[in-house]
């Protein structure tokens, strides 16, 4: 690759980028399994720069065994400064820092674009596909488990939100291969939900009551794949107006779920199908539609984007996607919904290759909350089809009272 | 304008710009009122360079008048080669040609953008708007004749393509302060219709004939407006397929015209609502949605335009522009439907400020090849109105059988 765009150098500074092409991972950040490092590959070498504590034995071994040099963590400034005069070294200038940048010696021929290493990880390959598809299932698991535990016990009034919070990472602890949340969850109760980066604490706890609407996002690394996942619920009686855009928000996500498009199709344009009924009802929503999902990495992953502005890097086969519209109505409620979903290659016809979704995440979709009326046939038979799949896969993991709840938030509407 | 942006001078070298902003009109392109020429703006000074011998007297005087400077078509190298240096020089360049450019001196500071004109022109004012939808009232009324003769005469086998299209300028001719066509009429029955960009011609003769889908894309100059509309029309039995992709085109057009959308929305994004049900039917057409139309100029005009790539210019308040999806089907059929829109504000809510289309053509969609069944309440529901509007307005210029047709093609459905 390096060789045929005439690249002598590839200076990668982005952390999940050196944990997928090296296939390491590690917990020096919160939530995401990288290591602090930069990495510097030429046609014959392959110099990590790290702390060398850090290497356990068997990951020295591993490196050492596929001709990967490790040199400490500072010399990486020097060793940028030795490259000569009219080679050719390639990096994303977003993921340089100015300390490494400002260490090219003159003469240098600098060539900047993505990391090549997040244009093959974005692409997702068919082992990391099917290992992600178990992962979502057992983390579906987990939050059926969570949601019937909270549905149930919010009536005695001892449930707050950052609580919540705890039982659900305890649920997915129970799960194979579990390694820790992929981020902060979102755990929010009624106006809370309306920010859509709202931070629970136990500093200010928040009653969750039985009534009106919760929004939990939350997700998990496993060992197998990672997961985000958001759903709203009804623990109660709810206003007319939560309905109705509850019901709103769910017709955008089945939007873009059910979206075709040709190849080449980018984020920004897909976005479009997403709002164009909110928009029509004058409501938007001020953030990303979908973001990347790494694999066992990032749960925030380029170069894909599925946005308003600036999203031009095409959706491709492949790639891991999130499918999360909302409103969120100040001081009153929250609504988002989310489901992760691989793009896959859809019907050629004589217009060309289209492309589809296909709906990774395996957790009922709350139907209380759906007014029927706004939802077209169409919209309906896919809220239907895709609870009776969630029941389907997820009911040989449930018994008692959690297989109960599972049906009952199955049933058709 | 030229003064808040530091500009000493603005070089204009697009014809539809130069008619504009002098206000004058002319005849040196076909079906484009335009005179050739340059101008060149200054604090101080504003130079046309033209052949003096197109000015009326009545034109000379008005130029004179307003302070513009007739200058020989030829000299215009040699007044840019004369601009000192370190003066800024405004031009865009894909409307500038190399002679021009060429000249420019050394050490003067060429600024690039879009021609301030193009910024101020598409932006139509109260009364061009309120003019345009008079000429499309008359251009209407051309029409509808059209139709009633084209349908009436075409069982007789003596009616080809291009004498229709003959025909239709004939009938817009009767019309008040008609000029000239806006473009070579494309009148295309059956299979010639699948070229969206067909031309018809009196060498190879097509016979209209009393079955399957004709279409006719036209439009004039009035002195109070440019028009251009495509309807295409059931002349007899259809196939199911022509009923089936008819019904489709109607859908994504309404889908647009309907459309709500936030302010600084651009046309790569507005795109996306019209060919979303199409691409859900993998079905695609291979050109833009909508062109920005002149005020008595090109009927393409810029900057904004509506398609799938690279349509950056939002869509503003002011801004005539078509709304024209279409399906080709190699040897079989092709089918559009055109209509002009303004944009207009709608709504502001906590959301931010909303803006949508009003139509302004007033043709009846034909109903015939619509089925139904595809089609939703809200759907069925604009259609009837939009045909209703175009019986009350069409009907106090109509009598005898083109009211009775009128009268027919608006029919609820």
């Amino acid at each position: 690759m390096m060789k045929s765009k005439g690249i002598d150098y590839h200076f990668i500074g982005s952390l999940d980028d050196i944990a997928y092409v090296l296939n390491i991972r590690a917990n020096d950040v919160q939530c995401n399994p990288v290591v602090i490092s930069y990495l510097l590959v030429s046609e014959n070498s392959c110099n990590l720069y790290i702390d060398k504590s850090k290497l356990s034995q068997e990951v020295a071994d591993y490196l050492k065994e596929n001709n990967i040099s490790i040199k400490a963590y500072e010399v990486i400034a020097r060793d940028i400064s030795d490259i000569e005069a009219k080679k050719t070294l390639y990096l994303e200038t977003k993921k340089t820092n100015v300390a490494v940048y400002s260490s090219i010696g003159r003469g240098v021929n600098v060539v900047t674009g993505l990391n090549l290493t997040s244009i093959m990880k974005c692409h997702k390959n068919e082992i990391e596909i099917k290992n992600t598809k178990n992962a979502f299932i057992k983390d579906g698991v987990a939050l059926v488990r969570y949601l019937n535990w909270l549905e149930t016990g919010v009536s005695t009034g001892t449930i707050t939100e950052m609580i919540a919070s705890e039982k659900l990472l305890e649920f997915r602890k129970q799960q194979d291969l579990f390694i820790e949340d992929s981020f902060e969850s979102i755990s929010a109760y009624g106006a809370n939900a309306s920010m859509p980066h709202y931070k629970p604490s136990h500093e200010h706890p928040v009653k969750v009551e039985p009534r009106g609407l919760y929004l939990i996002d939350s997700g998990g690394h496993y060992l197998d794949g990672t997961t985000d996942i958001t759903r709203t619920v009804a623990l109660g009686e709810l206003k007319p107006e939560e309905i109705y855009h509850y019901t709103l928000v769910l017709k955008a996500h089945i939007a873009l779920m059910e979206a075709k498009f040709l190849e080449g199709t980018n984020g920004g344009y897909l976005d479009a199908f997403t709002r164009y009924n909110l928009w029509k009802q004058r409501i938007n929503f001020n953030h990303g539609t979908g973001h990347g999902v790494g694999h066992v990495l990032n749960v925030h992953e380029g170069p894909q984007r599925i946005g308003t502005a600036g999203n031009e890097y095409p959706m491709e086969v492949g790639m891991v996607t999130s499918d999360e519209p909302g409103i969120y109505i100040s001081g009153s409620h929250g609504i988002r919904i989310e489901s992760i979903m691989v793009c896959v290659k859809d019907e050629m016809t004589e217009f060309g290759q289209f492309l589809k979704f296909d709906n990774l995440t395996v957790v009922p979709i709350d139907t209380r909350p759906v007014d029927k009326s706004l939802m077209s046939e169409e919209e309906i038979t896919w809220l239907n089809d895709y609870n009776k799949m969630c029941y389907e896969k997820l009911s040989p993991y449930l018994s008692g009272h959690d297989l109960e709840y599972l049906r009952e938030q199955c049933k058709e509407i």
